[in-house]
């Protein structure tokens, strides 16, 4: 697939500016919808799968009804974001409520909504059953130690994690809810960010599945689902390959043969992906303004890292097409930058582009997923609109851009 | 000095929380205003000296004023903070305009309100120009490139930052908007962050210095003021010593008279040093919720990178105080996590500190600057409160914490 490829045209951008000004998010519905088909068919074996769209990567309600739609639910992890999920009806069991250090008022909605309570800690069924009563289903996050180490990358070693209790922990705390009168019980994890090894998610099943067939041999409970968790990359630089999801698939569907039906198991499948969803189907649209000339060649742009704050705070790639000029040899070397008073707020850095002039719309690619989400107002800097285009080729605005008197709500003064 | 002192007790805070609830940030006016006299006395052998406080370190039109009263002028690098400033009557040449990549809104405003303009390329001439017009009186931010290599910290290394004009660029420029009947004329660098060795800013005025010396001989003006920038560093760990100011003031002055007076100039010295004027009087509280054991000791708090960015993002180390406990022995390894589904989400690694009960109060230090102002909705998660303790003890709400309505301001929903 070409990088450079976009589902609009420079002519197109330039009508949609007219409305909404730069920069501005726009996610494409279509290609969306296309994705999820694909992870849907990928699970087909399993006609319970469901995944739980993690509600922090795109955290928008058009999007999240659009998903709804397409069979997905809500990963949600803060009280915000079961209120979000509540605000376009996505209720009960629908939502996977994956906190932690969890405070009781969060809980409470989580029950009032009947959604699924993964526990992240054996000292939460406590803190749970004291401040709002133990539900009927509880799951619980696992974090397999060193049993992962030296196959982890993203969110680090799983022995440095704060996440999760231990294979130890998980058998005691299933015995801990079972004699507390709990009747259904799931097994989830979340090891991995932006991965893209297919064998990863393929061990990571193993190992849940192996574990779901340990509980149900030591604690005398079936786990009625295995919550794979998310973390499956896109591929964010022109030279890397997509994740096979097929082969996700298929590998997974072997294990739980092997494991869990050999074994007269049946749980359901569930997965929390989200980059793998809408990372690579959002775009920030912004406008060269500047050019400079020092050590470096700069161009300027007027969208910074309040709107897309992954190569400022990662150092990450994200492509970038000059529109108009897709196909114009690539003989210059920019850095490409936002007006923030930080050096890192750089979209690129030393990256081979055709010749940018003032007033070129530039299309940063891949902000999908943990882009305007992860925004902030450093500096008084705004946060910007979202888009989505639709599958007949019109526009909506599913989030406006903010203003000052956004940013200045919470200031009291005179104090 | 014992780096667990703070300048309330316990039982004040306890008193606090009752009509403010954990987390917030809470200033210290008294040590605030002993700290800005200290600055003005070490260069008190210039009468003129001013010190623009960096906006963006801590945005609060009630700081803003309190620093103003004690003779100080804002840097500001974006159209809110331009209007924060006009907030709290802060105009004309009391503010000092240092923006890159800049729109011409914002240009727009800061001519309006009569702002030093300080032009951060050699090409903004002509923009600034075109949009608004010029003013009297110009500034233009330098960078040194590798006239600075092998010594700067922090920003990263000069050759590398997208900030100023060269050398070469700065006698240009002067010249240019000389001939365009520019009046008046200061220089500018900002090359640091956080750093902590005296001699890096007496360096850094040397090269100003000599560079105002040079424009005078070469464009035949007479720079009315250098502004040396910020970047004096805090001591954030126990272990470091704090810069010495008066070292500092000292030796700027016998660069100044040995290459400026000696040669019958005398511009103005100004700073914008905020990190040092605020920092180390901030304080993040939080109160300790959950505690975990599994491959480490956790104390989750009720406070996240939302609040506090610095250490998830730079890895910063932010000294821990828990009340009550100042004098206790720290024989306990924790680390201290907030609620962030993002593993980074640690305000302490490996930290020893007493043994921490569930509802103890954890005093973050350090919090006066890049700390609320870095804040983000991730996850959904809200901003905190910002308080301010005054010299007499009360405590006055300067900012109210975030609402879920607030977070959901900007959503169209249906779209």
């Amino acid at each position: 697939m070409n990088k450079d490829s976009v589902p609009f045209t420079k002519e197109q951008l330039e009508e949609i500016i007219k409305t909404y000004p730069t920069p501005f998010h726009i996610y494409d519905e279509r290609a969306i919808e296309a994705n999820v088909a694909r992870l849907y068919k990928a699970f087909s074996w399993m006609p319970d799968f469901k995944n739980y769209f993690a509600v922090k990567a795109l955290p928008n309600p058009s999007i999240l009804e659009l998903l709804h739609k397409l069979g997905m639910g809500t990963d949600v992890s803060s009280l915000t974001e079961l209120m979000l999920s509540k605000m376009v009806g996505i209720v009960g069991e629908e939502i996977m409520f994956t906190s932690n250090q969890t405070p009781a008022a969060e809980y409470k909605l989580a029950k009032e909504l009947g959604a699924i309570i993964n526990l992240d800690d054996i000292t939460h069924i406590d803190y749970l059953e004291a401040n709002v009563g133990l539900p009927e289903l509880i799951s619980f996050r696992y974090n397999p130690g060193a049993a992962k180490d030296g196959i982890a990358v993203g969110i680090g070693k799983p022995v440095e994690a704060k996440y999760g209790l231990t294979e130890a922990q998980m058998i005691e705390a299933f015995k801990i809810v079972k004699s507390k009168g709990v009747k259904r019980f799931g097994v989830h994890t979340m090891l991995a960010s932006n991965e893209m090894s297919e064998d990863y998610f393929v061990d990571t099943s193993r190992l849940l599945f192996e574990l779901a067939l340990k509980i149900n041999r030591e604690v005398g409970i079936e786990i009625e689902f295995v919550d794979l968790g998310g973390g499956i990359g896109i591929p964010y630089k022109p030279d890397q390959k997509a994740v096979n999801i097929e082969y996700i698939g298929e590998e997974i569907r072997k294990r739980y043969e092997s494991i869990l039906s050999a074994n007269g198991l049946k749980p359901k499948i569930y997965m929390e992906c989200a980059r793998l969803i809408t990372g690579a189907y959002g775009y920030l649209v912004t406008r060269a303004v500047h050019e400079k000339h020092i050590y470096r060649e700069y161009i300027g742009v007027d969208a910074c890292a309040a709107n897309l704050m992954r190569p400022s705070m990662y150092g990450a790639y994200h492509h970038i097409t000059v529109m108009g000029k897709e196909n114009a040899p690539k003989d210059r070397v920019y850095d490409v930058v936002g007006s923030l008073c930080e050096n890192s707020d750089k979209f690129a850095i030393n990256r081979e582009l055709p010749e940018i002039a003032i007033g070129d719309l530039l299309v940063i690619h891949d902000t999908g997923a943990h882009g305007h989400s992860m925004g902030y107002n450093y500096n008084g800097k705004l946060r910007s609109a979202e888009l989505l285009l639709k599958p007949d080729g019109t526009v909506k605005q599913i989030r406006r851009a903010e203003t000052a008197a956004d940013l200045f709500a919470t200031i009291v003064y005179p104090a």
